[in-house]
């Protein structure tokens, strides 16, 4: 076992830092083949190599030094106490009384680890570490980690939203009082409309955390959009799917988003995810949860609680641009698919000559939705020509539905009817708050 | 001709409202088959139907009943004075002095007038008729309207651009102080791109100005939207491409933004128009104009203007979606695609799945390139292993580039550049403040 002074330094790497002299903590002044490093020693993850040195700079980065590469180091300034909290992720005894809540891992940012030779993030860490790293979470509840697969979220298709649905279906007759999901943000919007319609009526909170900036950075948000999901996921009174992220670039507050209404919208940004055309559900503090929306579900017996969990992949989502081709319509059709979302301009319109392609879509027994690229806003079919030819193509209208809501709702509906038009009714219907019954003109 | 009390009204109804001895802005209680209706009566334009009689109801809508449904009408408080002003579209003599406008019609919106019987709008007004609605536009400049094209802005295509782009360029050359393009909102921020590119070193403004609402509603932005496009068109002392659209919800304040950074973020609101990435340009107001950007081109004398007005309008762009198949990037390649943009997720990526199709696709001599579904922010392959893995296959990336603006840059650059690798280093250069340098990373 390495000295508690050079936690996760390990063969040649720690028999280095001995002999420097070193503990964690310390300002190392490191010498390499190409300069001088100053920085101070941070710990390493429990399974890092063992062949590398890192210090943390002044900047905040973190830099790798490779030991074969390292002339010698000396301790400029001994660290008063080691500045870094880093328990081996040994999981503590839950304490008596305190609620279960499943956290459920697919990969992603907030379970990333850096690799320090490439400077690269893999989505690595166990939920074990991730225990160990937050030591907070297990005061507000007895967590049970799972990994239920480790890939980057944009890799993460229908087939990944079933097995997520299966494992929180299993998890509500297990008794946890909540189920967090951890989860890249790149497709974390899609995901959480994939679960908001797989498990209509859940009794419980469902919270789907990401993260924006890896948890080896300072500036990283893993930490505290986790502690909130769980908080949530714990403790709130209202039950559904929802994201936790951070509600602007502070510490201060988490928002929840209704996972119907969620998207990111910065790249990368801490407070990247925004509800678009509703309120926030609620926000999170460490004083407590401010329900924010008065229409959430409650937390109850899962009665109504009716999960479907299959999706039909076969939907595709085409943005329409100026001189697209309607043949690239006709083609997703050849391809297979039996749906297609399209993100029309405005109110929801496509190029007079592509309207033909529409229609062949439809006659092939094909589902066809129009949304509006503006993000912002409602379709409206029936105020130009242009619409009130689409709606005759037999084009659905999807209200303000949010694009990436509509290309997941149509592969569960498609997924979950016995006929098209079994799917198109379910289109047209407000199943968990993924659209908002039109306004009245004004 | 119909008297000044009726303006517009002709045959059947000028002899039914005759007779009823109704003026315009009286408020008539008018009995149909199916009811009464009280509304006040609105002027019709220059070459509308003569079978029907419109009235404003209270709601602020207009309503148009059938003279041959009509049983009688009777007017119920006689108007004070006419409460519209609506004078034949007869050209005002121009003031001598003024700065030099010239209004290019393409359709939309602006130029838009109701359907009565069906209640549809339709683009037809033709830039006559706008002159006379907005006589405020005489006292500004000598104003030549001229209809370039009339089509709903969803089926503008890259031959229009070039339309636009070479009537601007003669333009320039006539000796106008600024033009100012009338233009569907669906497609606006396509074709102010479009303009940038084409028109790099204009020496003078060109203004796109669109409108929300048709100018018959009471809430129209349409009249204000284009006083301040023609202002800053005659006499703003900067230069380049811009849309002139309302700042907020009010009247007091028309926003310039930059042709390549603007995008329609909302379906319906007046303000849907916003600058991503970047402030506004400038600020029209009734008492000026505010340049808020410090960097914008100054009028000038046309040394730098390079029109280069083709586009090849052979480039498809894609948005990623969970389980989009690689092969739909392999259609869009064998329907004869030069260019591809993709909006990929997060930072710019897609599934490890589709890159073995996008590599394809730069091996066969096309253009690929990296922009974000995020809308704000920037893309970074540099990051995580997929975005390496799109580096090495050939991608572009876009840094903050709007995927439309890139879109529109693609089929500008390989319509202007001898090779894909002439075409590609202009992607990657900042050519008309589409896209700004990278910042250092913190």
């Amino acid at each position: 076992m390495p000295s508690r002074e050079l936690t996760g330094y390990r063969g040649r790497a720690l028999e280095f830092l001995s002999k420097a002299k070193a503990s964690i903590g310390d300002v190392l002044e490191a010498r390499t083949e190409w300069g001088t490093v100053t920085g101070t020693l941070v710990p390493r993850y429990q399974y890092a190599d063992d062949t590398h040195v890192v210090l943390k700079l002044k900047s905040g980065y973190n830099i790798g030094l490779a030991v074969s590469k390292l002339k010698s180091a000396s301790v400029k300034t001994k660290g008063e106490k080691p500045a870094f909290e880093f328990e081996p992720p040994e999981r503590p005894e839950p304490r008596v009384g305190l609620p279960r809540v499943l956290i459920l891992g697919t990969g992603g940012t907030i379970a990333s680890r850096v690799d320090y030779r490439t400077g690269a993030v893999h989505p690595a860490i166990s939920a074990g570490e991730l225990h160990a790293l937050i030591p907070e979470l297990s005061d507000i509840a007895e967590i049970e980690p799972e990994i239920l697969f480790k890939v980057f979220s944009e890799n993460i298709e229908p087939a990944h939203w079933s097995k997520l649905a299966a494992r929180v279906k299993s998890a509500v007759a297990e008794g946890y009082s909540g189920v967090v999901v951890t989860h890249g943000t790149d497709t974390l919007g899609y995901t959480a409309a994939a679960l908001s319609f797989a498990l209509q009526g859940v009794p419980v909170p469902v919270v789907l955390v990401g993260a924006q900036r890896s948890s080896d950075r300072p500036s990283s948000d893993a930490t505290q959009n986790l502690i909130g999901g769980v908080s949530v996921a714990a403790n709130a009174t209202f039950s559904g799917v929802y994201v936790a992220m951070h509600l602007d670039e502070s510490d201060d507050a988490i928002a929840l988003h209704r996972g119907t209404r969620v998207r990111k919208n910065h790249t990368s940004r801490r407070d990247a995810f925004l509800s678009v055309g509703v309120p926030l559900a609620a926000v999170w503090r460490p004083s407590g949860i401010e329900q924010v929306a008065p229409d959430l579900p409650k937390r109850g017996d899962g009665a109504r609680f009716s999960p479907a969990t299959h999706f039909d992949g076969k939907v595709a989502l085409l943005k329409f641009y100026p001189s697209m081709p309607g043949g690239l319509i006709s083609a997703v059709r050849s391809m297979g698919a039996h749906g297609l979302i399209i993100e029309g301009t405005g109110l929801g319109h496509v190029g007079s000559k592509d309207i033909a392609a529409v229609k062949a879509f439809v006659k092939n027994g094909g589902l066809v939705c129009m949304t509006s690229q503006c993000v912002s806003g409602r379709v409206d079919l029936s105020v130009y020509d242009t619409g009130r030819d689409l709606l005759r193509a037999g084009v659905v209208p999807l209200e303000d539905m949010l694009a990436e809501t509509a290309l997941v709702k149509a592969m569960w509906a498609l997924g979950n009817s016995a006929t098209v038009a079994d799917a198109r009714a379910k289109m047209l219907e407000n199943l968990v708050g993924e659209m908002t019954l039109r306004r009245l003109p004004g």
